[in-house]
């Protein structure tokens, strides 16, 4: 399916389809953004003509392997706008790869140059500018999905997709219902650690992001809960908590203060960009190179990758060693944990001011507030080609 | 969700839409079934009314539970020609009732009254009568899927579907590639035991028939083999081939010929209708209840459900004690495994003529040409309303 003969995804040749002058928002989808980007593909050749036009339904084949056999995988994304007016998004390029190794996974293309997708992707979030709060905490969600439409059906010789749709469509303000309103002391959300559905397992896809972990867990929340704590092994490991990776705060014995997260290792674990991100920060601050964005941290931190088991955190609370917990990913940026029911009992998760101090250090990054030296905030280019007539720069046709 | 004032399924207030004069098939879809069924479901007023037209493609927003979280379960069934021309279903209340388990593991509508829906299912196969084959092996698979078609998107408060989708396509003689070319001394399918996929685990969503065990898995497939064989567990133990369900035949020490598939305890193996039946008439054929309906059985044989793993069927290979491997499912109904493909080495697997005698036994049930005494061959109704005008016999509204 990788032959050299495929065409690309090519920025230059997008077709853009103005809304109608009667446009108007469909009754319940007033939070989504009006356009959405499409880029079909198929294996004879490769990567069709990008569009963005007006947002609409899909339509599929009732064989699709996107509807039989759950052939999909997705992104997410935020686009800020800073205090300037101007539109950001967070190391895009990182999303774009993950996405790439997802397809894979799934037997979808996964071959694309990244510097095309970014330019494509700035030019739906321009368009939609307009819509973008600019307060703290408020976002335009962006979900790039890419999907299996042809038949995916009895036995085929090869696992690859013979047809794919790439798209992207935006909605405002996910993860914002979490934002800080759960902050200092007796905050934070409640987690109901669950024992009866398991996530993910090793040799499973829980270090792909793809629609088959969400929707099969989706009954296990509980009223009162904000998601579920996923465990697995006899030892009750977490892995994530409903869609974010988990962090503890710990005081080790030799002083230092420990930040410690699941590690990739058993591939159970979604290799969170935000989780990736903190880890960088906080590791150069313990390392000297330079001080964590926000004053305030201190000194004598570590960050450890190793599995954390209920029982420790259980023993952590227990004996004043716990300092803390927080969720982290797009959706919700950071997040504290205050409390865990597991096992018929609650228990009760200290605060910590260092988490808040690690969300302002996020979502100032985020916001362009904040430089942390590596170009980690993309300044979306303007564009604005409203009320022209869309027309093909460029036909594209496999080479 | 599972309140008394939904509407339920109701049979009676089909509306039918014939081909139009100028129907011609589309290409690539000769296979195919011409008609579909579809019922609309939604939490507020329930099922809506069940429609038979033109198969044609599904429309969803582009945020759907299905295409983002892979809400999507279904079902196999097949649908037979007798010698005399009437058309059989097998057991198919088996099938409706696993797929309202399958709807219930995913916060999917699953109640509905399986008189009403086996009524529908008849007047579509009905419709499609003329395309249906009508000798050994050949048939007309079923395809039930049901998903979610709302937003399935961010943190919900209740994790069941606000909107889902129940429909029916047809497509000719799934699993008819493998039928009968592989019986006898030397042939057999060839499998690839995978160790580096695995399909399903404690905890997890095996025993559902749901679209995401299915795609998560398709790269496993290695070419010049018909499917993988499935392993769990550090001992190894097979669960599943493609999607078949496994037995071995094994001498027993008593003297006993041992039918062994995989026990249904751990949740992981899915509860196949085949597999079920043939348990089913290998136990009475086993207590003299009744002679198994093919001669050629012996008396003393067992039935026995537990684990197997990879090397107890290479012992048994190599002692002398495996008399045989088959897969079962709706698709290829019973099929001789040849050879197992594990570790870098190839084990032949012994051929048994009583594998034919099981497959020649449960296609001549299907076929109605075998009557096992229990009313599992469901005969169609004829109906024909072809040409006439479609018309609701009752409007659908709720209670």
């Amino acid at each position: 399916m990788n032959g050299h003969n495929l065409a690309p995804i090519n920025a230059s040749s997008l077709f853009f389809t103005p809304l109608p002058p009667s446009h108007i928002v469909p009754p319940g989808k007033e939070s989504h953004g009006r356009y959405m980007l499409t880029i079909p593909w198929n294996r004879v050749s490769g990567w069709g003509q990008p569009k963005i036009g007006p947002r609409q339904d899909l339509s599929f084949d009732p064989l699709a392997g996107v509807l039989q056999y759950a052939v999909t995988c997705f992104e997410g994304m935020k686009c800020y706008k800073t205090e300037q007016g101007d539109l950001r998004l967070f190391r895009p390029k990182k999303n774009f790869d993950r996405l790439k190794r997802s397809a894979s996974r799934l037997g979808l293309p996964s071959e694309w140059d990244n510097d095309e997708l970014l330019e494509l992707f700035a030019k739906l979030m321009a368009l939609e500018a307009p819509l973008v709060p600019n307060t703290d905490g408020s976002n335009l969600y962006i979900r790039p999905t890419l999907l299996e439409t042809s038949e995916g059906f009895g036995i085929k010789e090869d696992a690859f997709a013979a047809e794919a749709l790439l798209y992207v469509v935006t909605t405002l303000n996910l993860g914002l219902g979490l934002y800080g309103s759960a902050e200092g002391e007796g905050k934070g959300i409640k987690l109901d650690a669950c024992k009866e559905f398991i996530r993910a397992w090793p040799g499973g896809t829980g270090s792909y992001k793809l629609g088959a972990n969400y929707g099969t867990v989706n009954i296990s929340k509980k009223p009162g809960y904000a998601m579920s704590l996923w465990l697995h092994g006899q030892e009750d490991f977490i892995s994530e908590a409903g869609a974010m990776n988990v962090f503890i705060i710990k005081q080790a014995e030799d002083g230092f203060l420990e930040f410690i997260t699941m590690s990739l290792n058993n591939g159970i674990v979604l290799p969170g960009v935000t989780r990736e991100s903190i880890i960088e920060l906080l590791t150069e601050h313990a390392e000297g190179e330079k001080d964590f964005p926000i004053d305030g941290m201190p000194k004598k931190i570590r960050v450890v990758q190793r599995d954390i088991s209920m029982p420790e955190i259980i023993k952590g609370v227990e004996d004043g060693t716990l300092k803390g917990m927080f969720g982290c990913g797009t959706g919700v940026v950071v997040v504290q944990v205050g409390e865990i029911r597991y096992q018929g009992t609650t228990y009760k998760i200290p605060s910590n001011p260092l988490i808040k101090i690690i969300r302002d250090t996020m979502t100032g990054i985020q916001r362009g507030k904040i430089d942390e030296g590596r170009d980690w905030s993309f300044k979306v280019p303007e564009w604005n080609p409203e009320g022209k007539e869309g027309q093909p720069e460029e036909e594209v046709t496999a080479a």
